[in-house]
């Protein structure tokens, strides 16, 4: 087939086109030189010179199926051909089964799924929820997250793409949570980071007032504020705190969710129930933009003769349902989830720290599944971070060097300040992780030049 | 090919399905009765007992080209095929495409394109833009207006949708625009209409402080809200308003652009050039969820070196700009902007004005192109609505009565407060828009019932 338009013939073109009419997300529109991608498979993509890259940050940590899944493709093709689009009032049989496999790949007792577009209008329509559900207005957040970037999501982000959106707070509170790299609380063990994290929670719920505080929003684990993995009996703490107090508990598994950790949701690695939960990048990996909320039968019960005031047109949009739907089913046909889990068990976590062992620049590593952070540090006694808080987006930095190396060798690393990520698809094969493993343990040598004694 | 999930044999199976785990917008989940639809082609869609509906709603105003539009089809097929879903921060062929011919089509001077995953999202960040461009926290909306669901998009919004969520006002003022038939300003002619809205803007702005305000937002006709075309003079006259303040003009085209009104966006019908302009819907009829910002060359300079704080992990999904060019490149071929202005003109117009005639419920008929309202009273002496603000939602209301009606008759009517829109596909044919028409003047008659005098 011919395609509609005209095919630049070279990566030059395509980027010249690219700035004569792309506004970027995140940028100063005359700084950057966005790569031209060609083409993508399973973990690699590459450019129109044919150099090929590992993706080790799954685009913005959201291909959990790789790229270009056949399976999910075909679904595409074929629902395209019976029915693109239809108004979210109707019955529409893929969109019933998409909801029901969503539902039944959640935890507990979540029952209803709200469809969005994407993560940030889940968490907006999980706040109204839990607002109108408690009748209260304050939300708790978390510094050291992030959950979209309209005015409710972006308010709730404790990272600095909040400051220049912030002009309203609405009601929203941020609290520390446990990170015992770095700990707020000055612990020194786990358990004292879970316990004096709750503590710090609760004495905030107390000054805020729990009558006034509709719910309590955290990334299970927080991901791009570096993928902070909860010490053991923190979550069930907020879960109990919550409950005590008549508070909403939102889990936002946007990031960690659909594989992600090597379980379907990373709640399931403590057994955590939330009121609502939010998702979108993995349920489909993004192949059609899809989010939404699974919703506990208290809260939908709320909406059941008073009808809940908020929407949007694409919302359960069929399309999008179908590649849900082949997504969740190819995951479970071809042990994806399970493939996540092996190969962060054996193969990511282990080598990772044997890097940490031989690199002055990595302070510490954490992760589960295919979802890993490296710390990386000026100095491992003092763990002063390589690059300063939201300091990492600078060119000429030792992150900027970092990156270059890392691109050079052919691997597309996700960096985030002071950190890099490894978070491939849960689709990465054993040999394609020793690939990009070598290529970082030779860019890490870059950021080691930066290290002090 | 077989789907790779169940098929459910009766519309009451899909109906059970989607009862039993999708949560749906703007409902109370339990009073609701959703109608199971097994296809759709054109203008056209059918249940699975095979009774079809002529959609005279175009969903939710967004199949400007009709369902299933084979060319439209034929490229997510193909994208689909090729790749679904990439980062926003690299260059895409298709992205770049979409782009150019979204800057091409839109006024004078609008340049550069951010696209976002649907409306709200467009005005969200539209807001942001125009608040760091000028520095300034205010914006200012109209009653009656629809601006989207997500915190900053809800709190613009005019309507009763916006209540249950303006929890903060986050600087948003209200004020009134242009209509006519009942007009805020006691006016008597289009003239005295337009000359005293501005002079009530000028006013609020001064009272406001013009300094604190960054930007007004309109619909250019505001449509859920009645489509309410504004009187000469009232576009030019905001627009001079906003150059001689400072202000940032925003113009909303999600439901009225993309040919809805017989060209390619509503702000052409009176040659006014905003400085930001938000689109969804008519894009890509909503084949793939997609919106976006069209931005000025001096907005865009503001973040030429200074990053632009804002994005979306779907910001120029490929598949859906596959989708945005063949729709662009199908209207363009096709003709349907034209057929749209043809058929308004010729059609529509002179029918829906003929039964008003004829029908005792039909205080106003307004519109331009496939985007018209039938305002419906009790009394055309007094104009009193043929329902209250807010009630149509209502069970057993004439609306309700009305909205079977029509149902009974084969036609799918849009239906909000005390109006009927006909707002059927831009690609609509003379002899269907005369089937529903003679569907309408039938239904017609059941609201009449309910009038006085």
């Amino acid at each position: 087939m011919t395609p509609p338009y005209a095919v630049p013939e070279t990566g030059a073109a395509v980027k010249a086109a690219d700035r004569a009419h792309v506004f970027h997300s995140w940028s100063a529109q005359a700084v950057i030189d966005p790569l031209a991608v060609a083409g993508a498979e399973g973990s690699y993509f590459w450019d129109y010179d044919g150099k090929r890259y590992l993706d080790f940050s799954s685009q913005l940590v959201n291909t959990n199926i790789g790229h270009q899944h056949p399976k999910v493709v075909a679904a595409i093709q074929e629902q395209a051909g019976k029915l693109c689009t239809f108004a979210p009032g109707f019955a529409i049989d893929v969109r019933s089964e998409a909801a029901r496999l969503v539902a039944r790949a959640t935890p507990g007792d979540l029952d209803k799924i709200f469809f969005t577009n994407g993560g940030a209008e889940a968490v907006e329509n999980a706040v109204r929820m839990a607002r109108l559900h408690t009748g209260r207005h304050k939300v708790l957040s978390a510094y050291r997250s992030y959950h979209g970037a309209t005015a409710a999501a972006i308010n709730l982000t404790g990272d600095p793409r909040r400051w220049p959106s912030d002009t309203a707070s609405a009601g929203v509170v941020h609290f520390w949570g446990p990170y015992l790299y770095r700990s707020a609380f000055h612990a020194e063990t786990e358990e004292q980071e879970a316990e004096r994290a709750l503590a710090h929670l609760e004495q905030l719920i107390a000054f805020e007032g729990p009558q006034s505080i509709a719910a309590i929003i955290l990334e299970t684990i927080p991901g791009t504020a570096g993928i902070l993995i909860p010490p053991a009996g923190y979550l069930a703490g907020v879960r109990e705190i919550c409950d005590r107090h008549g508070i909403v508990f939102i889990l936002d598994e946007v990031m960690a969710g659909f594989g992600r950790t090597g379980k379907w949701f990373a709640a399931d690695h403590w057994e955590v129930i939330p009121d609502l939960l939010t998702f979108a990048k993995g349920v489909n990996s993004g192949y059609v933009p899809l989010g939404g909320v699974a919703i506990s039968p208290a809260i939908a019960e709320t909406f059941a003769t008073r009808p809940y005031p908020g929407g949007l047109t694409y919302s359960g949009h069929p399309l999008a349902c179908a590649s849900a739907v082949a997504t969740i089913n190819a995951m479970r046909e071809e042990g994806i989830v399970e493939n996540a889990a092996t190969i962060g068990d054996t193969v990511i976590g282990p080598a990772l720290r044997e890097i940490a062992e031989r690199h002055k620049c990595v302070g510490e590593v954490r992760g589960l599944g295919v979802f890993w952070a490296l710390d990386l540090v000026k100095d491992k006694a003092t763990r002063e971070p390589l690059v300063p808080y939201n300091a990492a987006g600078a060119a000429n930095t030792p992150m900027a060097e970092f990156a270059a190396a890392c691109k050079a060798e052919g691997l597309w690393p996700f960096v985030n300040m002071n950190r890099t990520h490894v978070v491939p698809p849960c689709t990465v094969s054993e040999a394609e992780v020793k690939e990009g493993l070598a290529a970082l343990d030779e860019a890490l040598s870059v950021a080691d030049a930066h290290t002090v004694g």
